[in-house]
């Protein structure tokens, strides 16, 4: 993996996550949270449909075909300091982030849970400098109803959205700012 | 299906619910609660690690190989009202509820939930006669501290549990008894 001169700096303190992509270093961040009980927040199991199964024993039951099917809902979920918690996290090459690499029903559930008291949110990590984006669902919405663009540019993530600062461990502790959130919504 | 003598008359309301299982009515109130923006709670997909995968194209990718693993959650999760629920439900054909329906680890993440200020309980119907229980995982807690029984009699649903009232739409409207149980943590 290469980084462009000057920042390489940034990452000795996390030579570990190095190379590891956004959904290893979310799921290591997940379980220090658990591990510390701080929060209970799992990635969701694909979902699939399954059209066979074998059965040698019912212990050993080996599926033979299945499909993947679009999520109707987001990536990650689950519960911290009471509060419901649900994103979706997605990686961009680019230095702007194509709509087309989130669904339209994951925006509509995301917009829902806001309606029902929780906090929705998208995790969007620019690989090229390693950045890493949090925006709040409201401002995804915002974005969405004034522009008639196909994808978000990193500047407004930097405007609207907030920089998740890479740590040792947790590597990516985006429930600082999701104090930061429930703080400006009081 | 044959229901005992005597609670045929209950049944009226449901006749098109009738024969349907706990996971069948569970979704069709989840979809209740989502239609009419009360909550947005799913069902989980079923987690498996997937062995081999065919690509044609991208699009008809079909899982030749795939197995089932333990889940280490629950089978529900969602937002109700900014909190946040979380919930495993389970059939039984015997009046009493054997505990090895449950997995440890299930009980623990519920336990977790707990900790981290969400609701979590389980569903369980007595399918003979059609009634469905919530216990709280507290409620749960103890009856685990305080018996070596492999398994939990109706009797400890009734008296520590909430039967949760039949109805036409939604069927199991047990968002109802989530109102009772925060009531009373008040």
């Amino acid at each position: 993996m290469n980084y462009p001169n000057g920042i390489k700096k940034t990452f000795k303190i996390s030579n570990s996550n190095r190379g590891m992509n956004l959904e290893q270093n979310l799921n290591d961040t997940n379980i220090f949270y658990r591990n510390n009980n701080i929060a209970v927040i799992y990635k969701k199991p694909t979902p699939i449909t399954i059209n066979k199964v074998d059965y040698n024993s019912r212990k050993d039951a080996v599926i033979k075909e299945a499909h993947f099917i679009i999520p109707s809902t987001t990536d990650y979920n689950g519960v911290y300091n009471g509060t419901y918690i649900d994103f979706e996290a997605k990686e961009t090459r680019k230095n702007y982030f194509p709509l087309a690499n989130i669904h339209n029903h994951q925006i509509e559930h995301l917009k829902k849970i806001k309606q029902c008291g929780g906090i929705g949110f998208i995790i969007v990590r620019f690989t090229v400098t390693n950045e890493n984006y949090l925006l709040e669902i409201g401002k995804l919405e915002n974005f969405l109803n004034n522009n008639k663009r196909k994808s978000i540019p990193k500047e407004y993530f930097k405007k609207e959205g907030y920089l998740i600062k890479l740590g040792y461990n947790p590597y990516l502790d985006y429930l600082k700012i999701v104090d930061l959130i429930k703080e400006s919504e009081k």
